[in-house]
């Protein structure tokens, strides 16, 4: 399933006066040298997951000297987003011939074991993290110009000569972030797995905290508003990085589509650009990050100069809506004009009628706290005729459930949106999230981002055990196979699964997946 | 056959007085901004060497629009050696993740249609001209660190993404030599392929010299002292760089093993060091080498510092010959005492003994001007011992060739060396070389290297017009198969052959094949 939006006619406006804010907000990233801790040996054994062992302590790692085919695998101890700069030399006879070798990079140790040549997936090749280096006169120190997303760095020696020998004399990595793990209190919690879980969240929101929020160090690197949303929520309980919210805030409002639509992303390399790629639901969350924002901060300034750009997308979807109220979808690539999630095969409807209603609730808020009386009423007519429609229209009295689609699709997403979205009171919104696990839909929920939904859904409604038990199942899981960082995509049932054709292009450190250090410092 | 040299037990002596002569005459090398001439196609035709057709002008280059798996191979009309930077640029959606390309470079069109993955031969795989290589943001500049030498380059989008594509904007080679061969009068004829062969043999020769006389500008990339000594005739036939000769001369006095003796081959990066490889042909070489450069320049200081290096390695020699004065080989590894040819199980006994009398005389030579009239007189008296131990011993009057080792073995290589040391006088030489070119011994010539011998002795026995035919026939024939320089190894009967396993890292423009513009100069 190729999921890309192009559209090469599309006409860009930019507000010079918000990208100016927006940078005048650019963090000074920190730095932090880091040295492998140890050699390890990373071996499949028949399972998804192979074995890391330790083979050496980081002291002999210039003891290896490695010929033609030999491998040197070293471990950071913790996910890395940084530079690497490697110390190489030569020993036996004078260097007759280039050090030809290859680094891969692994944040996980699954990826050290799968074959680049192999992949066949239907996104870049790019991502995959490896370099092919000639070095023709050794010894050198070879500072890598990338940054990569790593714990892991194998180095191969591909060829040297029959004559001498590559050595590692050293490795270090600088590794970037714009906030310190250190700074923030650990969970006040006497449960271990929870306070794993929210330091894995933390070290996860970290190292995506960028230049911008980055929905992944390793791919795609760039800043997408459904992750700000939930990456915000979780600095707001730890970090408390107001700029970098606020930068990001400023830069979707400061360049949209001619008609004012906030794109799903952006880039700010070589220069600022957002993308050619609209969701429905992605536009509407620029309202309820705004109000977030506002209620940590109380920055009014800010929330009066970004407020229209809330206003207009709430404007532009209700467009979708069809004479009954309910939002039908858009655009030529099915299923491409909402994401909720990436279920095969889900009907959007139900859900993104219920975004809608969520985010107009926060634009509507903000309606209020401007003193925009008029806009503030109107909105919450449109609110009560949506919640109408969904109460009447998408609601399956005999199943206890929200359907979604002409087909009445019954899927976890579309509980779970309606219940954020009030569309039905905590009370019956608890029925509703005990019903639907129960009946464990076929629809079921594949991302962290809609497992985060769900987690919310259950503590809004009461279900503190439910969540918490879901939180160390979900979570709890990935950590269980190893994870220092929370992943893009978690399947507990098929830990394997990606939706890219080859797990090789996963990203293991993904901004939607951090979630859990706020769900649990908001219900602890 | 790998052939290598190890001694990681050999102790150097360095003289800094030498070394400092020799960084004195370090060329500041000329450059030479070259663009592509063409965009070509290269496509295998079942033949040895594939056929190449134009595909565009290179104003057209930017028009490509490269999708993943896309190739662009552009032609640079000659073969360069130099430095390489391309513009890139993207076209399409925003760039939405890391370019990913891979750079070929071929000398030939051969190369380009070799397939680096299938290369399982001795040598190291570092020297295949390839890169892979990811650039995160585009537009970019890539100013490639590494020398390469080529006249083709493909340029093959392994990956982009499905919303944009790789646009090769512009590129440049920087191509260096310390000399230039606009600087060179042509040759005096009206034959179109002697012409032709003296173009070429000089754009070989341009291209090896850089910092020193390397040997090839793709491979090895070194100053080895058998191809110095022709490359330095041709010099003299030419470019006339004295300083450049004097400075290989000086490095390879500068640090001998601890006995004195030289280096088959030295490396002047990351610092000067002489290699662990000896040759007993190779060392014996400096003593005509000198006298050579002191009769093109009359640099009698030079000929007064490095004469005891010179004799020295007569005197280190001349410990291989047996009480039949005739020499024996030494070390461990069959056949690599001395080199005088690739030829597979050549018999290296009496080509070695004429190396030894040919050097001999000239260190004599050197001990006359020098005024060491004891030492000259010495040397008299030994060559007449070696001379007559080839006369007596290793000639074979029945079928009136010289004959090598126990096993009575005839080649190429053994006649010729001894017409070259004049054991023989021209008359005779001339009936022994008619001989051998009649009987065609299955111990053939293998590299332009005795090729160059093989033309010599019959220039030196009068043959001028049978040499003229070799020259046509052999270099001639590499012009025929669309050589731009002359080629490390060429098999007329066999063009694709490799003693490395594999022809993709064959060196296709290399010094010891330059030397038809000396032939023709001297002999026209």
């Amino acid at each position: 399933m190729a999921m890309v939006s192009i559209d090469l006619d599309m006409n860009r406006v930019t507000n010079e006066r918000f990208l100016e804010k927006a940078n005048s907000c650019a963090p000074k990233l920190k730095e932090f040298i880091v040295h492998p801790v140890s050699v390890v040996d990373i071996r499949k054994n028949g399972r998804d997951y192979p074995d890391v062992s330790v083979l050496d302590v980081p002291e002999n790692i210039p003891n290896y000297h490695m010929k033609k085919g030999d491998k040197l695998c070293l471990d950071f101890g913790d996910h890395q987003v940084g530079y690497v700069t490697l110390k190489l030399a030569a020993v036996g006879s004078p260097q007759d011939a280039p050090a030809y070798f290859r680094l891969k990079f692994g944040e996980i140790a699954k990826e050290m074991v799968e074959c680049s040549e192999d992949y066949d997936g239907w996104i870049s090749r790019g991502w995959i993290q490896e370099e092919y280096i000639h070095v023709d006169v050794l010894p050198t120190t070879l500072e890598l110009p990338r940054r990569y997303a790593f714990r892991y760095l194998e180095i191969e020696t591909i060829d040297t000569s029959l004559k001498w020998q590559l050595v590692v004399e050293d490795v270090e990595c600088r590794s970037v972030s714009s906030v310190d793990a250190a700074d923030v209190k650990p969970l006040e919690t006497e449960d271990e797995m929870l306070q794993k879980i929210d330091q894995v969240s933390i070290r996860t929101l970290q190292n995506c905290m960028q230049s911008v929020f980055e929905d992944g160090p390793k791919r795609d690197r760039r800043l997408w508003i459904g992750d700000l949303r939930l990456q915000a929520l979780a600095n707001y309980a730890t970090f408390q990085n107001y700029d970098l919210v606020k930068r990001c805030l400023y830069l979707f409002a400061a360049q949209t589509r001619e008609d004012g639509r906030v794109s799903a992303c952006l880039f700010t390399e070589p220069q600022f650009i957002v993308d050619d790629t609209f969701f429905a639901d992605y536009s509407l969350f620029f309202a309820p990050i705004l109000m977030d924002y506002y209620e940590e901060t109380g920055d009014i300034e800010t929330l009066r100069d970004l407020a229209p750009c809330a206003f207009r997308q709430i404007e532009l979807i209700s467009q979708l809506f069809n004479e009954k109220e309910l939002i039908e979808g858009e655009g030529s690539v099915p299923n491409m004009w909402c994401f909720i999630d990436w279920t095969e095969g889900l009907d959007k409807q139900a859900a993104a009628q219920a975004v809608y209603i969520y985010c107009e609730r926060r634009a509507r808020r903000i309606a209020e706290i401007l003193g925009e009386a008029e806009k503030a009423e109107e909105m919450r007519l449109d609110i009560a005729k949506k919640t109408d429609a969904a109460r009447n229209l998408l609601w399956d009295e005999e199943q206890g459930l929200f359907v979604s689609g002409e087909d009445r699709q019954i899927s976890y997403a579309s509980q779970v949106w309606m219940v954020l979205a009030e569309v039905v009171d905590p009370g019956k919104g608890g029925e509703i999230m005990d019903h639907v696990i129960a009946m464990d839909p076929e629809k079921g929920m594949v991302s962290p981002y809609m497992n985060h939904h769900f987690v919310e859904a259950l503590l809004m409604c009461g279900r503190k055990e439910k969540a918490l038990e879901h939180l160390k199942y979900y979570w709890g899981g990935m950590i269980k196979l190893g994870a220092d960082t929370f992943w893009e995509l978690y399947n507990p049932e098929n830990p394997a699964e990606s939706p890219y054709g080859s797990s090789i292009v996963n990203s293991y450190c993904h901004a939607w997946s951090c979630t859990p250090t706020y769900l649990l410092r908001k219900s602890m």
